[in-house]
């Protein structure tokens, strides 16, 4: 039997205020320090151990990692940093919080982006100093393949070569992966994973810093999962 | 111009009692803390910049490390983690304070063991339970090559495969290395580098927690080399 661990980062700065996040660089705050290095000792006790760990380019899901690491005292595993496993870019809606969404939007329109899972969000304008084209983080990119905004749709299709091409053989050659990443990353893995609907997948939301347990076939085929308690 | 920075880790807990440390992996003090993210801090208000991390398998420096990351928004940087680079491994000194080690086996004996190049301390004998062997971080050595003991010299020649292997290809490819590491280890690159006598390398210090800057040529060879203050 093989054995992936998810976890979303813990609780950060925006999550507390209700922004949209995505690709804006925020730090943990002190609850989600907290559920992280909880979740490190948990996963200790229940038994798990770690030989690989893949996360984004962003802080809250780094240092999520570390915090667990250093409880697990597996700071030495080699460690993947991919954009492939960052947050959904919200595009024209980072930094905005629900309510003012709403109020630019329109509370339908605002409906149709949160639960569709095709329709995305206002692109950011090629000027806007929000995009990511001089981030260091991104310089290998092409600068037509780095994200305005996406739809979870387009999150699903960049997340998974990411899988295909490092982390389902890592499982296949017998490794135990931690993947430190973002709601709407996890998501994309957590839909093909256990083969849930375009409609189904927008109702499931993962919980901050709380690590979800997939136990695969030799064939990566879920046999259960569940949250750690 | 090509640009190394070493760094040795913070103070840590036996640092500061004066105990012989080695491979046994200890935690930073609060002032090792401090130190780290103090460099992070000049590091980044000197203009420094990194795109690729190297660090030993011993939490002191990797912890080191990450505090200095996260001080230059550098977290999401390749790193490599090595055991080349981890600290001379004490042998049976391991855990000893000076004093304790005078006591044991001659003052005389002890200064020689700290100021001689190719003198081993007493290895540890195969069943001494402070041997790595069963540390997953030495899983993929042959257990003949997993050190029980060494001089500088050994230090030095298990140093130099990662820097001719990875860290020199590196800077030759155009990268910024940061290596966080050991006194020891510190040493045999600042040795090689610098072309230092097997006498003179034992006079040399390098202290906690504090930035060496080295400037190469294209050749790789040092132009000029100074501590960050």
């Amino acid at each position: 039997m093989k054995q992936l661990v998810l976890i979303r980062h813990g609780e950060s700065a925006w999550n507390l205020e209700n922004r949209f996040t995505g690709w804006v660089d925020v730090d943990l705050t002190q609850t989600g320090i907290d559920q992280a290095t909880e979740s490190g000792k948990k996963l200790l006790s229940a038994g798990f151990t770690f030989d690989v760990a893949y996360t984004s380019v962003l802080r809250r899901a780094i240092e999520t990692l570390w915090l667990v690491q250093k409880e697990m005292n597996l700071m030495w595993i080699p460690t993947v940093h991919s954009w492939r496993l960052n947050e959904r870019h919200y595009g024209a809606l980072a930094g905005l919080n629900k309510a003012e969404t709403a109020e630019q939007y329109g509370a339908d329109q605002v409906h149709i982006w949160r639960r569709s899972y095709d329709v995305r969000p206002p692109e950011l304008a090629l000027d806007d100093e929000r995009n990511s084209f001089n981030d260091p983080r991104y310089a290998k990119l092409n600068k037509d393949d780095i994200p305005r905004g996406e739809c979870l749709k387009d999150t699903v299709h960049r997340v998974l070569p990411l899988w295909n091409e490092s982390i389902a053989p890592a499982l296949l050659a017998g490794k135990k992966p931690i993947i430190a990443a973002h709601g709407n990353s996890i998501r994309a893995l957590v839909k093909y994973l256990s083969e849930i609907s375009d409609e189904d997948i927008m109702e499931i939301n993962i919980p901050n810093g709380k690590p979800l347990i997939y136990e695969l076939d030799d064939n990566l085929k879920p046999i259960r999962h569940y949250f750690l308690d």
